[in-house]
């Protein structure tokens, strides 16, 4: 438990609280309103937190009201402040395995995470687990994320335990598995039906936290867990749902096989009734023109995890391909830990600059910062509480320090503008770039024991 | 000056020392001989450093000659220890200047790297430089390079200068580049045949430095200057020529106009008798069938840059294919920082196994760390001096830390073999990774400022 979370529950009711720091906050979609009128950024910035962790006033230092002139505050000079990193896609279980030396995702599957996935069945083991990971979310400015879990009721347990002592926006689910995975990991259609039940009594709304319905893709589930599936998103229309979608092509033909009478393999899930504004589809590297449209149509989500799609060589995802108008997809973000190769959010960045390059179309740092703040945050309809500063939010915040080593502070010498200065931080930086990352107002990197 | 450095030059003929950890010393190529023949690996292994800094013995501790048993000692427990990394290519006037936002290769020489490059025509910016590169090679465990400098006599001074003090084994050489240059960082066809003949007259051979001829490209070079070129090569059969090929697109199609009688990119340095067992070629991305068969024929390397391709968008190197039995070309990797996107092996490793994922052929980690170590050595000829543990080496060494960050402490505990705990190394690690580096036996990265 951080240090300073304690210390505000103690002394109950503080006073507001001042940051201040160069502040960035985004507006709106770069590649839609144009990079110009998609973020608010000020040199002198300020931000006033109330003693419910909210954003209470957020703008230039020279516009503070006369109020919170006086506040106890905290300095962070040059560096910048901006919302807290949001990690659209990645798994609990396989925080630490990281780097597997598996051929592809279905051989890493089989032979490194359905191994480690299975420890999860110990509670103990997972509490340890989860803390290790959120401490790690927490080192990598990461304040929310939408994670799997395993099919275990006690791993979603234990992660959900952490997250809300630590008051944390997490989303997760228990994943459903019946087919294609060892006995220790598979549950059944009506199992994983009635323990997703149980959870979402359980969990949803709890605190900050959210229950999110978890099939784990096509080739893991029956056609009677996909049905039950179905059945739970009809129940509980107003939950995310989160799943795989076109990653590998191996998976691809997998699946195709599987459903000899799907049109594709987005037409799996459509099927089932799973397409929704609120749905989430991780990868979606090699969709066609008529799953893209689909996708389009049921305002479904991919996110986009470039660590791991370079890792396990599954292909170059194409970002504004898969958001051409006329049939625009949405797209986030996230690490895709441990198939990703780094917890980092910057790091997930530098890699999708990276596969931007390779197919020809580069993104820029604006897109890629609203895609890890308001991005996500907008496609898991949490944009009311997180991703940006503005007044109302919840203060999840992210300190970053562009001259966090000596090659970043060399490079930072030569920066010239906002955007090359965010751009040297996607590239170059790491865990060491985040100088600090608050929840609900509190600080809780520095509190970590290490 | 390290410190250590300047207590054994005090203390004169100290005695000899002994270094206790896991060892690893390459012997052969891993693509060649097979994994297990390729190196020699010591749970428990030693390393006798001598005090004029060379290797007098090393093996498995209980081997250890009865008259090294009591010599002070160095121990470093479960880290491992391996000869120091060597890059074959990168850009000292570079060294500050990564991502900067370039659209491609030629974009972002212009309107980036020539700029930063023109600094260096001043002596006393370039000494600060150099130290600060050196100092970053440290921190990375890289114990030599071949590097590029700029065509101002005055910064390869300031780089030589630096890494004498230092004892470190560099070779570089000044840039010629007579076209399609801004005027401050152009020569002329005789000036940087001048020039270098006495800065080759000056420099090599002095301590461990070597001089490289290094004409940029066949873009910065008009006929007249590779023609004297190849006179320079033909006067000095044995040192080593660095220069780009094949990186991008628009670089091959701007030879092909610029020197229309050519073949392909490969025949303009044919032409002018640049090809030898002695001459590095960046990139090489995109040669055909021809170009590498003569490639081949002339024992000519390619040095691969994963991480510069991936930033610049330049394409993907085919490793197994460049290296074909039949035609097989010498390969070797290298940063290209500025071009690259982190000076740290580990993470120029980590992209060629992502760039080798990416196009279906990957590489192990011991192909890898075979590479960065006795591979790039024995390109450059100087694997009677680095790139292994072998006695009569020099003692440059690379120190890594399979724990160093609380996630990778975390992935170390999943390790189950030697291939495994590197492979997490290059994939997961970066210069925290690095524990300590040593230049002709003294340890240099902790006695660095920062």
């Amino acid at each position: 438990m951080p240090h300073c979370a304690i210390a505000a529950q103690t002394t109950g009711h503080a006073a507001l609280h001042l940051i201040t720091a160069r502040t960035l906050s985004f507006i709106d979609d770069p590649g839609i309103v144009g990079e110009e009128r998609s973020y608010e950024f000020h040199e002198k910035g300020a931000i006033v937190v109330d003693d419910d962790g909210s954003i209470a006033w957020s703008g230039s230092a020279v516009d503070l009201p006369a109020e919170h002139r006086d506040l106890p505050s905290t300095g962070y000079g040059d560096k910048i402040v901006m919302a807290g990193f949001v990690d659209a896609h990645l798994h609990f279980p396989q925080y630490r395995m990281i780097a597997a030396f598996g051929k592809d995702l279905l051989d890493w599957l089989n032979r490194y995470t359905f191994i480690e996935e299975q420890r999860y069945a110990d509670a103990g083991f997972a509490r340890q687990a989860a803390a290790k990971f959120l401490d790690e979310l927490v080192r990598n400015g990461i304040t929310s994320c939408l994670a799997f879990s395993t099919i275990h009721p006690v791993a979603l347990d234990a992660l959900f335990e952490e997250a809300l002592q630590r008051g944390m926006a997490l989303v997760s689910g228990k994943t459903m598995m019946d087919c294609n995975a060892p006995k220790g990991l598979s549950d059944t259609a009506e199992t994983g039906y009635r323990e997703s039940k149980e959870l979402i009594a359980k969990w949803h709304g709890v605190g900050r936290l959210q229950y999110a319905i978890t099939p784990r893709f096509a080739v893991t589930s029956s056609e009677a867990q996909l049905e039950a599936t179905g059945v739970l998103k009809r129940e509980h229309p107003d939950l995310i749902l989160q799943t795989h979608l076109s990653e590998n092509d191996a998976e691809i033909a997998a699946v195709a096989n599987s459903f000899p009478w799907s049109k594709d393999y987005t037409d799996v899930y459509d099927h089932y009734g799973l397409l929704s504004e609120k749905a989430f589809f991780a990868h979606g590297i090699h969709l066609s023109e008529r799953e893209l449209a689909r996708m389009s149509e049921a305002g479904a989500s991919v996110v986009h995890c470039p660590t791991s799609n370079n890792f396990l060589g599954s292909g170059l995802f194409r970002y504004h391909h898969t958001r051409e108008a006329g049939r625009p997809v949405s797209i986030g973000v996230g690490s895709d830990v441990g198939g990703g190769t780094n917890h980092s959010t910057l790091a997930t960045l530098r890699d999708a600059y990276v596969v931007s390059q390779l197919v020809g179309s580069r993104i820029t740092a604006f897109d890629a910062f609203y895609l890890a703040t308001l991005g996500n945050s907008r496609l898991m309809h949490l944009d009311h509480e997180i991703g940006s500063l503005a007044p109302g939010r919840t203060a999840d915040l992210v300190v970053l320090d562009p001259e966090a080593t000596p090659i970043m502070a060399e490079r930072h010498a030569l920066s010239n503008s906002l955007h090359d200065e965010l751009f040297a931080l996607m590239i170059m930086g790491d865990d060491r770039a985040v100088a600090e990352t608050y929840i609900a107002g509190k600080p809780v990197k520095s509190a970590l024991a290490r």
